[in-house]
């Protein structure tokens, strides 16, 4: 391989000759052998381009940048926004906690790729933009790279996560609708219990999901606020007038997200319970979607042998041999999300507890958990609404054996025939393994044509919803 | 100790003779010795007396409960809310994951004292008020227990969580104010970095708290959601029509909390989403509070080889030969609570995973685990508010000679001398032990007039409030 | 309330006249209203009241306490030992992270009783014992804490844990013999499966908890090192030559259990990995018990609409109406125990993070999580192997009738018409809703005595254990 | 891009025409498109490459395969881990919870290049290797997967996980030796205590990194049973006599690790507590370097305005003016890995707590956390011991400073004075801010050769190790 030489405040380093990164990328890379390699979501770099374009544009109207260097850095971040550079971007999430090296890897892109954008050749001649003097005025890796996560995990919500999840819903309210006079026996305990309908059943998971959309939402607004215009410490120190509040305006619009400049830099900087606070409602979503995951493959497993209310879609090879054998594999996928959000949900708590003084430097870590869970979230839900829940059926056959040959209808004959009379008839049932029907009529205190008037499993689903 | 015969449906069981309860509480006691007696906490049980209540009186109104039994039912909740029969409730958290047998606790308690009000002898004649046919009518375990743990939790959110965490918050708003002039060293990575306030680092923890009492907030909506109306599996079977909304009424008459009946009864009974969704929040808040207490506790060490910038009130003997060993026991008690939060706020998520079908049985840990950690947070932030921050004072003397002593504040010549010239003073004093201004003065790059002039500390603190 | 005056270095306090204990407990009652009152566990306490007796003995054979001293000291430690003072110990686990106040809380009511047995009146006159200089004699509470609840935690976990875990390894072990030729089908995805014996499974129940008892015994190396000769930082400063190891050796002896003093002291006070190694092996526990309550209760689902292959004992009416719902109590219990458990390991773990330079601070938290989880897991396997699985029962009917219906069967065709046939019969007979059998005659591939001759299902159960 | 017609059981599929795999695996990919592509660990893959070999000298062995076939499988096998078909294995984590999918893209794969490697061309004729029949012979998704987790998870652990904590561990020894004489102020509470080592600290660390060690070595002889053999549900069905042992006999020998044969294989499909009990040993060794990192990052602060004990090495630019800013980015690495491991625990905990009846389908989940884990930690202790540690020195200056400044040497006067004069001098020492020689002295207690002699700070570093 081919290396140039760059250099920074401590000497000189080789870079590969084909990159864009400088002296301060490369030396993170050697220091940081740290799991598989450029392990830092690009979402993050994607976030420090609008970041970095939006400071270039304030520098400018504020007086302190030249326009033509506000377009230069202008362009190369369009550049990044538009995936030309990916391969620019080598270094781990396990670097420096304030994720400096981050910051400073986009800083040297951009210098480099503007030096080369303006037909100069990298390495040679003094930099048409400056790493750091440009590309990084106004600005400090401490209160760009809260930034940065935050514009990248709120977009990840936005975009993914919430249309995921609402996706999902759309699609349950469907099967709610479709399913509401579906006459089944509920389950308490895994019991048997008095029945419902299958429709009020979906109609608890949409009512979740709907709960925990509008949990995520609730935090949408701590996530929005950015550190931008903190610098160092939270004081600001070295940002000329408004720069915080303008530079959010830019990150809005380019955006197209409501983002504004955080009420306490010092929180913004020291802080990041807004990481936490929308991991937790990403937790919560989790704990949803397992409860609705496991209703589903529990009620969906069989075929012969399980409960088998649902059928739910094959889609791959369950058993060469064993028709009928459909694995539930959009439900362990999603299961499997479900305890990977929980533990991250974990990391990213730790994280947020460990700030020092005027400085979080678990920014990485806890940026590429709620990263991972808001798209595992989102991603799984789409997986799981197209895959399966679109396909879920009732195995009406089954559903009304079940009812029919349950003991709890019997509550129905209480106002009729008196408590006791009916709790003989379901004993005497129970002991037989007969239904209750027949036991009714065979202890005479039924007929049969008022067994079938009184007994109907429909009239017991309820006056509510 | 003297018994009495209590009897089930399964039969006769002895019950200590000087005790309220009934059968299925003594069943309970000998099934489930699991871990300290009597956990259940009383507030659960002060829950179920607000929803016995308010039971007893939207049955009488809907015409399905006489006046005489519904004043009856009234009166020993009063009492149980007064706390007269606090030593009648033995049961544990590790019954029945329902919690049925607390419901059946209560049932029991209220038919027998209800019993004696009236003059007769509890297990003489029959019983005045039924456990099951009057006490829980309209009722089931399954939605009573979700509904008595909104209550309790809720309560304890409002009337103890929030009111600690406001008064730490009030306390630290204070500090912020008194001390925003005070300017010191900043600190990032832990090391010497530009200059802020005192105040401005206790407005970062007022924003925090802040914040946190906002996402705790955005709770409660979903928490105010009762269960009560959906009786076994959500449906509502055998409640009269109206119940829900009336039942959820009188509750909010009756703990003077906005109650209001589910919107989703199947959710409110199988999935408890609403008790992840604020034991998210407190544990955001123990993450805030952990990060708060530990940089109190680092700024107030030494009293020599510490930080040494914070002086903490003394409230117990440190050490006896050592003078100025003023422990941070308050932090200490603090972060051991945030712990205990985040580890509790684990066992509330496995919990809200677990429901199936049409109930979730793991309500009795999940209540008790809220219940937990809501205390915990308000009584600890009092404590703290009490015991340490409102006696939090700056060590002037301190605080000045560090900041005066660090390299930092070279930064304040770069726009007069230069990057570099300014550099290589900030280097020469490290290298020497000596300060700026030594060096400053001795490479004849400015002059003390000049240095005193330029170097002000408290004109790095900036802009930003 | 009556009061009595005590006093320590930072001046005078009132204490209730009938309490043993002093000025330095009092303070912490009043300092840390955290939470319930006397949370501290008495486990704790007794782990006190050994290593004091075990300092006298080992302070007067090193010749540094005279014998009398020694004595008094024992003869209270024994009371406390007996359960004779447990309300005399009234602190918090919130209280200062090293323990020190519920160590004074000893060394205070170690010397009034003391004072009171030799005759005099508390209060009145020199205290006949020292509660610093004489108890807390070569201590500190640095290492006196660590030293208490380590032998707490190791006695919980032979005394409590691991016999009951034990004891319910040999209920399923006997299970597993009485069922092991009780051919059903299995499950996997929760979808019908080859078939397997109900003692192969419960086999598998045992196999987990050998494991989880191997690991747990792993932990208890580590757990028996004591911290005791290390005072204040680890130095042993102020012990007298061999105090470390004989202390150690008379602990052991009063416990009659195999603890030693730890290897190194600078660890065993900064860090209590030790208790994130058991917790830890406790955890997995709670994980294996977890997925075997989760396997019982679906079993035994039903009584009509569920798996219903097992049948568990009836402890408590589960449905006044409805025989044969017996709700799987235990069950719940136990896996709300598991998730507990799987909460306090994050608490300790945590906790167990935070140590700083020679101090943890995390100790009452990390000592009561662990002793709660140590006892709910020992409690909760001797109430689910006593309630639950003595009684459980294969439901030879219903596992018959899943069996014979299972379309899983026909693998035993394959090697006898081969793949492509027996695929047919499968399908066939899933589309039609009918048995292997009859479409196996039908389609005229298998007699139905060559039928019954070469479906085994026992045959298919395996050359392995 | 140009495809080819691949075909299972459920009809035809068009698979990219350079690829090797099959229909399955292509339906995955099209199925499960939930997150980062290809995100299946390479281990696991490699993990399948041993078993497919030994299952092929096995069935060859055994008399079920052809030596033709066992070698053609055993050749591609070994190209597989020779890293040549890296790009042939594209699925995710988030797919069936058994690892199906996988399973099958490694059987296409080796039977598709088994077929090329003949000098045949992928998808025409016959297929040399049948994915089903030959390659996946005498085996079941169910048994490989979790042998193929259990190989990439044992040979991680102790290939970069045993390897790096050791190297890290060394570092530290060495450390202990080299600062042994380094006499420093204590710290407890963070608060000045009595002097130590900082040899003695380090000492600390080694003992806990050993323990940590001992307890991942407990783990290993769990995580050394091998599932396979046990096929679909654990009996071993369509196994020939012996497989099982001989199998694990052959991985081992291929391997080079002690692999053997689960002592019972329902517990080594059902459930996965090796996992579960491993990666608690890994949480346990992050726990451990938590501390350790945040330690030294304490100690290391400053440069002026810390603690300043230590001097870590400057391995990139930490401020470009600020001299002596030396951040310890290593330490920030290290915890932020910590983090992540505390919350794969939690999600590895999860996925293990729910296997259902015969099968756990959480394994590429809990495979891919233990995976990252082991890795983590392996690759952070050695870049913290190249990068940091090994540099690692005291700065006795200021060590010498904080020492002699300190009030706790007073305790040195005890014996010498009495404890209430030298109580005197710590109390008139630390009002007036002076040393304790100085007062000792104006006090007229001590003359200044009588304390020189008599406050020996490193005689009080005791006579433990």
């Amino acid at each position: 391989m081919e290396y140039r030489i760059e250099k920074d405040t401590m000497g000189t380093v080789n870079v590969p000759a084909n990159k864009y990164w400088g002296a301060q990328t490369e030396r993170s890379r050697n220091n940081f052998k740290i799991g598989a390699e450029a392990s830092m979501p690009l979402e993050v770099v994607y976030g420090f381009a609008f970041l970095k374009k939006a400071a270039a544009y304030t520098n400018c109207d504020l007086g302190v940048l030249p326009s033509e260097k506000r377009d230069l850095i202008a362009a190369v971040c369009d550049e990044i926004l538009e995936g030309k550079h990916d391969n620019q971007f080598p270094l781990v999430i396990w670097q420096t906690g304030s994720g400096t090296q981050s910051n400073m890897n986009v800083n040297e892109v951009v210098a480099n790729r503007a030096h080369e954008i303006v037909g100069k050749v990298i390495g040679e001649g003094e930099k048409t933009i400056q790493p750091n003097d440009d590309v990084n005025k106004s600005q400090s890796s401490n209160d760009t790279f809260p930034t940065g996560m935050h514009i990248a995990c709120y977009k990840m919500v936005v975009e993914t996560t919430i249309p995921g999840v609402e996706k999902l819903r759309d699609t349950f309210k469907e099967k709610a609708e479709a399913f509401k006079d579906v006459v089944k026996i509920g389950r308490t305990h895994l019991m048997d219990a008095t029945p419902l309908t299958v429709g009020q059943e979906f109609s608890g998971y949409v009512s979740q999901l709907n709960h925990g959309l509008k949990a995520l939402n609730n935090t949408l607004e701590h996530l929005s606020e950015l550190a931008l215009g903190g610098t160092a410490v939270g004081t600001g120190l070295n940002t000329p007038a408004g720069y915080d509040v303008l530079v959010a305006k830019y990150i809005a619009e380019f955006t197209g997200q409501p983002f504004i400049t955080a009420e306490n830099k010092f929180e913004a900087l020291a802080a990041h319970d807004a990481i936490v606070e929308t991991h937790g409602a990403l937790k919560q979503l989790a704990v949803s979607l397992n409860k609705i995951a496991n209703d589903i493959r529990m009620m969906a497993s069989g075929p012969r042998s399980g409960i088998g209310e649902l059928i739910i879609p094959a889609n791959e090879p369950g058993s060469s041999i064993m028709p009928g054998k459909v694995n539930p594999t959009q439900c362990e996928a999603l299961t499997m999300v479900c305890a990977q959000v929980m533990g991250n949900d974990v990391a990213v708590t730790v994280g947020g507890t460990q700030g020092h003084y005027e400085l979080n430097v678990f920014k990485p870590m806890m940026a590429a958990n709620l990263l991972q869970s808001a798209r595992l979230i989102g991603d799984a839900c789409v997986s799981f609404s197209d895959n399966c829940a679109i396909g879920i059926e009732p195995n009406h056959k089954v559903i009304k054996e079940l009812l029919n040959n349950s003991l709890m209808l019997v509550t129905a004959l209480n106002t009729k025939i008196g408590y006791y009379k009916a709790a003989e008839i379901a004993n005497t049932a129970h002991e037989n393994g007969t239904t209750l029907k027949e036991e009714a009529i065979r202890l005479g205190y039924v007929s049969a044509e008022d067994y079938d008037a009184w007994v109907k499993p429909e009239g017991m689903t309820g006056g509510l919803k």
